[in-house]
């Protein structure tokens, strides 16, 4: 099979659509047409996958598929919504068959995991980069926003932080034991969205963000969309065992400003913490808290007991 | 003011908004949020300009935005909807604020010319690269599609055609009289997407495309999809003057397989064509009749009286 602009459409891309009931027509005409279902609020984002940037063109295509929709899923999993529905820019520069086989088995792969459908795209000739633009649903006024945070609140992770950018750190040291490089390769090629958490965010968070700039740039953005400060405790901060074993000292600096582990930050309010334990530990999940949210602005930091620090957000900017 | 990514999105991008009631919350979260209203049906669709392809680096950037606005409301109107919101990803080599400014200039005209909200995007660092997502509405299966010519409807196109072809294909001629090469340049930079047809379309229309790779391309994309054919008739095609002016007796033959214009091509039962074209005086818009849909696939065009030639549908593709 030699693959043009229409048969890579028409044998790859369109068995990939679920022909899920709310999509009135997907790939094929020149918009997919929804319905959206009554008592329900539609979320839209848009992420940029770019080779060099985001993934190295050597990159196992699969994998290149599965982070473009993680990243998109994630952002859905902030908002507290469910993921429904993507398109796909994919911009190429050849049409590789055995590179964009593997490329649509891991967005089928991704895709179906979280029960997406693929409802149209555009393919283009250009330098390789891809974009998809996420639909997902919530029901009326229950998506969760940055800027529902009050001073009080208690700022919880979803995992432990570091392995994903400790990976983008190492992808050149060869001398890395193969189990641990394994391990980092995994966290940062693999994370898992949160969508577990969709419905306990619903129930008991004010606000959320994905951790995929740093901890402390995210935490910022929280901060300043819901007008409020931030004291983080250090010890609290839960990092990769890899990351305290290869930085040490410098495990916490680094896991501030590090991303890529797409795991969740969001507040809960104090009164609520004890209720919301007893329902992670219900659906077997794990959350950190790492400090609280303050009147004011900015960011702080306890290194020890009545030792504060301010902190400088620092993240990964593209400029 | 030097700009930053987010001073970027802050200052820039954030003032284009139109704050439109539908619009839960847009730039600033992980997600935009959208309440769709009760009775219309959502329509999607995303197009991707690439550096050197879809435009010229050199190119102003407010053209560059107009068209990437330009082209994805153009999708809107074939499906007979009324477009509402974009997202924006953006892939720049570098923060180059002069050209941002003019960029983010021509984006806000574009949109607010159609009433369009910047709902969110994604800002990368790459090759310059475009990708636009728009959402649209209409009553609900009144979304209009390729897939509904019937044999014995009429074939229109709302404009003549070619111009932007014959614009691309002697951007490097510069031995062009200034007068043509301006009304050239213009029907390639700011071709007129035909929202203004959208009632139309739905009253009397059984299927539409937009013109973007090539009339015969285009058409073919539409029969496909109906299961049908078409027969052209050469004489009634509606070649733009400078088109027939500069290529003569290849006039019809480019503009078969030339793309860029972005007018419609649609289909409406015979029975319905008089009523119809009072529709349109009424309405100040010119449509031309250039052919018939038939039994079966294929494409074909009568040249003379009796003399019919197969058409192989033949337009622009990347690879």
């Amino acid at each position: 099979m030699t693959l043009t602009e229409f048969s890579f459409i028409d044998e790859l891309l369109k068995p990939v659509s679920l022909k899920s009931p709310q999509v009135l027509f997907g790939i094929g005409d020149d918009a997919a047409g929804l319905r959206i279902p009554e008592g329900f609020d539609l979320l839209v984002s848009t992420d940029t996958l770019v080779s060099g940037v985001h993934f190295l063109p050597h990159w196992d295509p699969y994998d290149i598929a599965y982070k473009a929709v993680m990243v998109n899923v994630s952002d859905m999993a902030a908002m507290a919504a469910q993921p429904a529905w993507v398109t796909l820019a994919l911009t190429l520069p050849e049409m590789n068959q055995d590179w964009l086989q593997a490329f649509v088995k891991g967005l089928k792969e991704a895709l179906h995991t979280w029960s997406i459908d693929l409802i149209g795209g555009d393919t283009t000739k250009g330098p390789l980069s891809i974009t998809l633009t996420i639909m997902g649903l919530a029901p009326q006024n229950q998506a969760l926003r940055r800027s529902g945070a009050k001073a009080g609140d208690i700022i919880l992770v979803t995992g432990t932080l570091g392995a994903a950018a400790l990976a983008v750190s190492f992808l050149e040291k060869k001398d890395l034991p193969p189990k641990d490089k394994k391990i980092l390769m995994h966290k940062l090629l693999h994370p898992k969205p949160r969508i577990d958490y969709l419905e306990l965010l619903r129930s008991f968070a004010t606000a959320a963000i994905d951790i995929s700039d740093g901890l402390s740039a995210d935490l910022n953005h929280l901060c300043v969309a819901s007008g409020v400060g931030a004291c983080l405790d250090e010890k609290a901060i839960p990092l990769h065992p890899l990351v305290t074993h290869y930085l040490q000292e410098q495990a916490v600096d680094f896991v501030l400003s590090g991303g890529d582990d797409y795991e969740l930050c969001y507040t809960v309010p104090a009164s609520k913490l004890n209720q919301f334990g007893e329902a992670l530990k219900l659906r077997n999940l794990q959350s950190y808290p790492i400090g609280v949210i303050e009147e004011g602005s900015g960011l702080r930091m306890q290194t020890a007991p009545g030792l504060i620090k301010h902190l400088t957000p620092a993240g990964y900017t593209h400029f």
